[in-house]
């Protein structure tokens, strides 16, 4: 595995962990200021609809678990495809669980560190949606 | 624009003329042997499970306008985020209009041709899902 890639697989360990611990500071670390995330049905948005979406998550029991079919190092770019399954309890409310397949772009900054910079999520409720 | 990007714009064009003229060999031309397509719900797929989708809309009229919001060439491997809009009307059935967005990853091959080589297909039906 080349260093890129391990720094890359870091990244999103990093990301689900802090998804799991409500550290929504270190997610936003982790994408870059022009990040882009499509899901189904909704216009693309971008870091600070992120941070709202995910304060409003506050208290939540997020659990995830990725694994990546595919991931492809090309110079400064990178390209994965994994498979997320995301169980979300939100404070009082019915266990919801998501799960599907996500393509993103990560991004070799100046400074040699990665971040992701375009998500494309298509993850539906397991129970149909 | 490069002579890349240009490439790569034209097998979007192609793409959607074959489709709205029924020509399944020439958009499947337009993809690599190792294509993967990603959509909501569903396990990914290939070029054979693609053609076979194909082949049974024959006699389908199939209208698609793309937008490309972001096209990036980055050596051999380019990454395309766009709004698609697919209206298809069966033989004899009612009208169905799909849209939403798309990430694309294309691929130059060893002799100069680029293929789409990855898609995330995050359409959904305009009247609710």
């Amino acid at each position: 595995m080349s260093e890129d890639e391990r720094k890359i697989r870091d990244l999103i360990d990093t990301w689900l962990k802090a998804s799991k611990a409500g550290d929504v500071e270190t997610v936003l670390n982790l994408m870059a200021d022009d990040v882009v995330f499509l899901v189904p049905g909704k216009k693309p948005f971008g870091k600070a609809e992120f941070a709202q979406g995910s304060r409003a998550l506050k208290g939540a029991d997020i659990e995830s678990r990725s694994e990546i079919e595919e991931l492809q190092v090309v110079g400064d770019v990178a390209f994965c495809r994994s498979h997320l399954t995301v169980t979300m309890t939100p404070p009082g409310e019915k266990r919801i669980r998501r799960s599907g397949y996500v393509m993103t772009l990560f991004r070799k900054e100046p400074d040699g560190r990665w971040v992701l910079a375009r998500d494309a999520n298509l993850l539906v409720p397991e129970n149909g949606p």
